[in-house]
């Protein structure tokens, strides 16, 4: 692995524009995170792919957006107010305030603090990870709702209602992307673990299973789902975890974490979950509505599920981390440099094609400019005159953009451009007449 | 306007799957909506659209996605904790709690409870419309945290960030797609007035202006823009009100309103502000960071902001209004029957295409599932089997589908089948082969 990978992903992403700390210039908010023009790009990129292929490309499942904010009852019946804890215990000697399972502990057995040493600590206290906020005009507990902790609820409650709605059968999945909240105790690891992010979840239902072999057939077509869109993102090295019962959520029968070796650790990257009926039957108690199907034969029961989740931030951290590249490359001059570029799949990157005049010349400038009038309505384009061609080509691979087209002294003759791609740093003359066409065939490659 | 028909769209939006009450099977949360398959199919295609016109084919806007939370100080510095009120009395009768501004008075100018019809009332109060939540493990003042009420102060606080990763001059725009959260004490009309929403905003900075015609002209673009937006959306009868000094919010200087006539009345659609330079000034101070920048001239100011504001939920609901039609048509049997249909834009249609089989036999089943297969990476497209031909057709019109395919048992025969548009109803005998190409020209009308 790359030396200081981490710092180096966390400082590109900041200069560049991907990733800045949430309200930076009060200080920060800790654990909160904005995504800036060439983030926001890469969110969407992801977030479009994922809803095109395992939504709009599919007959079998049907595309949801639920509210963030939700009632206590829809957490009373999900388990998440009586089981979605993190021990906590507090020093006695600074008062700060950590999760037992991240603690070391002396030779005693002791847990020691990692703020200022001390032994000494309270009783665990169970403390809830779901963010309270209160609806109406009085913060009283009568008007308390909760931040959504997954996505996965508001597809519960609205499994009726869809399946109403449309002329489908089982089996049928609901896809949805959202944001959640969970108010961890100790965040951290860039936008690896937030208070604040981004799900992208599917329930795939079924009938009830007669035979085991039923739902590990979709359990399996999911799982290979899950590996073909993590090669998709270019994201490597990663590695299947068949979690033992007494690690596994509260709801679930069975659990896959696929896992990728961050620069801090190999740590959890998605999660594949057959989550049985548990979570109908719950809202079925809870609500007094009947969530049952009839089956083929008419016989009614609770549907069953299987939960592929997937973070959108973790995604992006995945490959990021994947793509990151150093290489020594010839400066132009007869010497060597250092080059660092992200060897992004071609839909993933923010910009597509970067159009850059060779100098500020003003016939070259204008020609460069209606290159780019004609490129930006069919790509993500940036047009860019600062600075020297050197320093733009090392930015533009900083960004992991595909192409650049370098608008020339001699594109004025011969009606042409230099178009050099990211990863080979080869350099093909075009006819600015086939440059669109050119672009469609490479990228869709 | 058609009778009932804000009726008939919440409704229709149940029945077909645009939008749900939120947690419905709980007895519903007062004012928060889920948008079902074909909602969120719907609200994607606004804000993708939205996206590509206004940020990516720029080259004067870039995007920015920031944290939904943000700390307390953020809205000290833009006002919103001293100035987001509304003024809020309590019936002493019944201990309803009203906003002012829609209470009735009687003959003696005293409010009237809508509720009870008692005239006796607390003192007005001033009433927060933020939602407060708490970070970390208590619920103390100091871990207070805010879900923003705009989306706009995200932009504002990364204002610098953007700038200085980005190769861009003055003018800039940043534009930003998210949820925000006001608690309104009268939320309302469907999905018109909610406690959490979408926005779609831009804030346009400029060098402080020499003269007034310097913000005049960016003003006079943008309002121009969103004309041509809203027209392209489909939604008719809008009207522009330049709001007066007194009912404009506290940051601005001249405020366009765009009003759109909904069935409960004439509301606003979007608003366009001149914020001039309140909130970098604003954040300036509190944060103590420098937002000025230096003009052409080296002289150094606090740039000035124009914002285009848009609702995603009021652009769907407009459009909804717009689109939704009635009339009598033949019913394929000699007599007529009412139909209903939305004409919506076809960019703005959930389903762009229906392929339904006319019979179930296995050999249309199968033909009709082969051309769906060849289709759907191309289109966002529905394959329906269930019920008569004629109820599909009503499916189809009520939801917007623009194109029904129909095999039928000539399709056998000549590989052909029938394509029937949507709003003239006209019906198009298309060769199989030449399908995709025949709907991709359409399309793109």
């Amino acid at each position: 692995m790359i030396d200081n990978l981490m710092e180096k992903i966390v400082s590109l992403c900041k200069r560049r524009g991907f990733i800045f700390p949430g309200s930076e210039i009060y200080g920060g908010l800790n654990s909160f995170w904005d995504f800036g023009p060439l983030g926001v790009e890469m969110k969407n990129n992801i977030k479009n792919r994922w809803w095109k292929k395992f939504v709009q490309e599919r007959g079998d499942v049907l595309g949801l957006d639920s509210a963030l904010i939700l009632p206590p009852r829809v957490f009373e019946a999900s388990g998440h107010l009586k089981e979605f804890f993190d021990p906590l215990v507090e020093c006695k000697s600074c008062h700060e305030r950590f999760r037992t399972d991240i603690l070391e502990s002396d030779k005693e057995g002791k847990y020691i603090c990692q703020k200022c040493g001390g032994n000494d600590f309270t009783l665990p206290k169970n403390f809830n990870l779901m963010l309270k906020t209160f609806l109406g005009p009085a913060e009283e507990n009568a008007n308390a709702a909760y931040l959504r902790p997954e996505t996965a609820q508001g597809i519960f409650l609205n499994f009726k209602n869809i399946l109403d709605s449309s002329h489908k059968k089982l089996p049928l999945g609901v896809a949805q992307i959202g944001k959640a909240f969970r108010n961890e105790i100790t965040p951290g690891n860039f936008i690896f673990r937030t208070r604040e992010f981004e799900q992208m979840e599917i329930e795939y239902f079924f009938n009830k299973p007669k035979k085991d072999e039923d739902w590990q057939e979709y359990f399996e077509d999911w799982r290979k789902a899950m590996k073909e869109w993590i090669k998709d993102c270019g994201i490597k090295n990663v590695y299947e975890l068949d979690v033992p019962e007494g690690n596994r959520a509260h709801y679930s029968k069975k659990t896959i974490d696929f896992e990728f070796d961050y620069p801090f650790g190999r740590k959890e990257l998605y999660g594949l979950a057959y989550r049985a009926d548990y979570d109908l039957k719950r809202h079925s108690e809870f609500s007094g509505q009947d969530l049952g199907l009839a089956d083929e034969n008419g016989e009614k029961s609770i549907p069953h599920v299987i939960e592929p989740s997937l973070g959108v931030e973790r995604t992006m951290l995945a490959a990021l981390c994947s793509a990151y590249e150093e290489e020594m490359a010839p400066t132009g001059e007869g010497g060597e440099e250092k080059r660092v570029f992200l060897r992004l799949p071609r839909w993933l990157a923010p910009i597509k094609v970067a159009i850059l005049p060779l100098s500020k010349k003003e016939e070259l400038l204008k020609r460069a400019l209606e290159i780019y009038e004609n490129l930006r309505f069919s790509f993500v384009c940036e047009y860019d005159e600062t600075q020297s061609i050197g320093k733009r080509y090392r930015r533009q691979d900083e960004i992991g953009t595909p192409f650049c087209v370098t608008v020339d002294f001699e594109s004025l003759e011969d009606q042409a451009v230099t178009v050099r791609e990211r990863d080979s740093m080869k350099q093909e003359r075009v006819k600015i007449g086939e440059l669109k066409e050119y672009l469609e065939e490479k990228s869709s490659l």
